[in-house]
């Protein structure tokens, strides 16, 4: 642990607005969704794009996906989405968290046109793998020196 | 998304195993702690350290711990736990998912003990501020090409 002791300056957290934390989390391209399955919490690595404000993600286990939302869900299921960039060393950085209703992406045309940008995290086809999380509640938070 | 489209190599998709992934957990300072906040799926990005195969996670949000578990609770709440390692560009790496439950870190000595290694994701007291994971599922995941 001696890596994670060594005196830092004072730093200062600051909340991101809407417009800003969206921004960041176009940036880049690798978070993660937070669900329930089962009444547990769960989490998993995804890969994501935004349209519009909205944010598209992939997920490479069907099983888990069926768990979040399923296709005939047209309300779609709460879920929280976050992405970070958090300096291993300093811990200097951000982390951005959108919470919003997830709904299966089914337009073909629309999943056409996700699949070409979209890498799964892990190597799976696309399908109708893909969901459509709508930003309700969007909070962010980057810590500097 | 130029950055995100560039063909790679086939890649290898391997489950971790139960010593390995709380090792690799062990190699990192920071992760995300999975909780329920008024019936809704929440995150935050905390640092933890492990003390033997339990996970010790600082909390830098009063408001937010209170949610996850009170003092009082000495059974705790389930919640999970992730960490990862992934290239933002290739998106090789591992990630690890502990789900078990929370309990706070009540006990003044251990408290002591552990806040002279946790460092909090934001400046901010110890105080009793620290929650003890024991993992009951873990399951991790590593993508090599």
């Amino acid at each position: 642990m001696a890596g994670h002791r060594e005196t830092v300056a004072p730093r200062r957290m600051a909340h991101l607005d809407r417009a800003e934390a969206l921004r960041l989390l176009g940036s880049v391209s690798l978070g993660r969704i937070v669900f329930t399955q089962q009444a547990l919490p769960a989490i998993r690595p995804v890969n994501h794009l935004m349209d519009g404000e909205d944010i598209i993600v992939r997920l490479h286990d069907g099983a888990t996906l069926a768990s979040v939302v399923a296709p005939a869900d047209t309300r779609g299921v709460v879920v929280a989405y976050e992405a970070d960039v958090i300096d291993a060393r300093t811990h200097l950085g951000w982390s951005v968290v959108v919470t919003g209703y997830a709904r299966r992406v089914t337009d073909a045309a629309e999943l056409a046109r996700f699949s070409n940008r979209l890498r799964p995290w892990a190597d799976a086809p696309l399908g109708d793998a893909a969901l459509r999380i709508r930003p309700d509640l969007v909070t962010g938070l980057r810590l500097t020196e």
